[in-house]
């Protein structure tokens, strides 16, 4: 076995390449924009150019295992990237990324999951979820995505596909938010940072109500400036949380009637906002969640957000290889 | 290990008991009507009754190995019934049903699961899902139930609950049906068998729409009726087929987004319509879901219908005590 793996967290913004050790520790890491490129094929070679100088720091290829892939709708058993909604080079269709990474390495063996099951990997191994058998990740991130252990396992289902929370349809009859997808309602339409944004430029432009965000352009309001406002005690941006909390907590109620887990582990950027969320999403949850299930599920925060928790998660592929 | 198990199914109308073999023959069975009691109590003392004769064909208790329950709300970790909508002596608390069967039965050992889950059982050791490693099953009848299988396992969940699926909310913002669990907008208060009885009586109510059903008094209508009027033809009939198949083939779509199966098998009374209701669900289906699924999974009706096949997935447990 040698000394080190590549763990990559494969986002729609940025794509962080790390090598890791055999304890755990990110040794070098380095980045790039994921959507600057217009094809795979170019972002694999910036991805390698990235990787050539962290790649070095141990010592070169000879002192590296193998290397794990988190990304979205990525497939485990196939080690593509299918249809990815959020992806400009690859919503369009089916592309073999482990592979491609793996000729550009020298033939290194490369594994691919979900973005959110190499999160989900990180919480089981290094975080939060260590001494859990059922729990569910869910990242709130550029988009919406979840890692699903049952018995321990991650959730791969027959296709390699399972856990895309975030594309449950939570307003339904073609009244819902239209989503990357192609589809509209979906849970992510609402609670991504990018729900997020939306949803503050919706009720700033429906009503005249006061508010600190109207100092910036509409067009320029991101998820980051509803978190400060909120925090300033700003009433609209204190609202949105209080509705992008409560469609979280119903969606989690339903994934309980699924696979009553013990847990819900929240991770990605809106998770800052802290008790903002997380208290809404709580009383959400409980007012809608089947009696049997009341009083039941922990509402937790990653501790691995500032830890590299998707690279890391992701580089336990690298292990497998 | 003794020569035969019992299993029971313990259904919103009638609990069977069923005496079973090592290879799944059902040898004897005997059923009585499951909310003709006021206690749980005597519910056992009449379910002890009924088996006597069944227990005496195969020479008596020394011959029984264990008993299983399918039962809804059941708890394969506590063998309990808890907090069960649909049951008139079992919805208002924790109702320790393996122990008390136990108690009347010599100290036989009596495990008890979901009864969907039971049915879930049946399929993958005698039915259609023999090799599948991913599946749910869906049972229409007086509620709607699911056994959810991943990875080869039956999911249960942090607390022996998971896999309720009859209670994700389709209707949401408080204007969904009522639901025998207290809340409202439940997949089970639209397309279980009362379910479709309740939508049939509103379609009717609230039009003047010619249909076989208004032939009979509203307040009898039941989901047999609006069965043999669709396949006679009449329109309002198959109206509802169509209502109560995009419902479910919306619902499967998200369950699809969780564990991805490679299949959704059908069971119980409603099933008996066919291609009426299997139809509308697939192309619902394929419409709804995220587009990296289509055309994946298969839409099955159980073959073990006739078979006992509730009796026969709970016997199953009746081996392990």
């Amino acid at each position: 076995m040698k000394p080190y793996v590549i763990g990559v967290d494969l986002g729609g913004t940025n794509t962080v390449f790390g090598v890791v050790d055999q304890i755990g520790n990110v040794i070098a890491d380095n980045s790039i924009k994921t959507q600057k490129y217009a094809t795979a094929a170019e972002f694999v070679t910036a991805g390698v150019e990235c990787l050539k100088p962290i790649i070095e720091r141990v010592g070169g290829l000879n002192n590296i295992q193998g290397m794990g892939i988190g990304a979205p709708n990525g497939n485990y058993y196939k080690g593509t990237i299918e249809f990815a909604p959020n992806l400009s080079w690859g919503h369009n269709g089916v592309v073999p990324l482990a592979q491609m990474f793996s000729e550009q390495l020298g033939g290194l063996g490369v594994k691919l999951t979900n973005d959110a099951n190499a999160a989900a990997m990180g919480e089981m191994k290094y975080g939060i979820a260590k001494d859990m058998k059922n729990f569910i990740v869910i990242t709130l991130g550029t988009g919406v995505g979840s890692g699903i252990v049952i018995n321990g396992q991650l959730v791969y289902g027959c296709d390699g596909f399972a856990g895309e929370l975030g594309h449950v349809i939570m307003v339904r009859g073609g009244n819902g938010r239209q989503c990357g997808c192609g589809r509209k309602g979906c849970l992510e339409a609402y609670c991504s940072a990018t729900g997020v944004a939306r949803t503050a430029k919706e009720i700033l432009t429906t009503s005249d109500r006061a508010s600190v965000l109207r100092q910036k352009p509409l067009d320029t309001l991101e998820a980051l400036d509803v978190n400060i406002a909120a925090n300033n005690g700003d009433e609209v941006a204190i609202d949105i949380y209080n509705m992008t909390g409560k469609m979280l907590g119903e969606a989690c109620a339903d994934f309980t009637a699924f696979s009553s887990p013990e847990a819900f582990i929240f991770f990605g950027g809106l998770c800052h906002a802290g008790e903002l969320l997380m208290k809404p999403i709580r009383e959400s949850y409980e007012a809608s969640v089947l009696p049997i299930f009341r009083n039941k599920a922990k509402f937790l925060i990653s501790g691995l957000m500032d830890k590299n928790a998707a690279v890391l998660g992701a580089s336990a592929l690298g292990w497998e290889v």
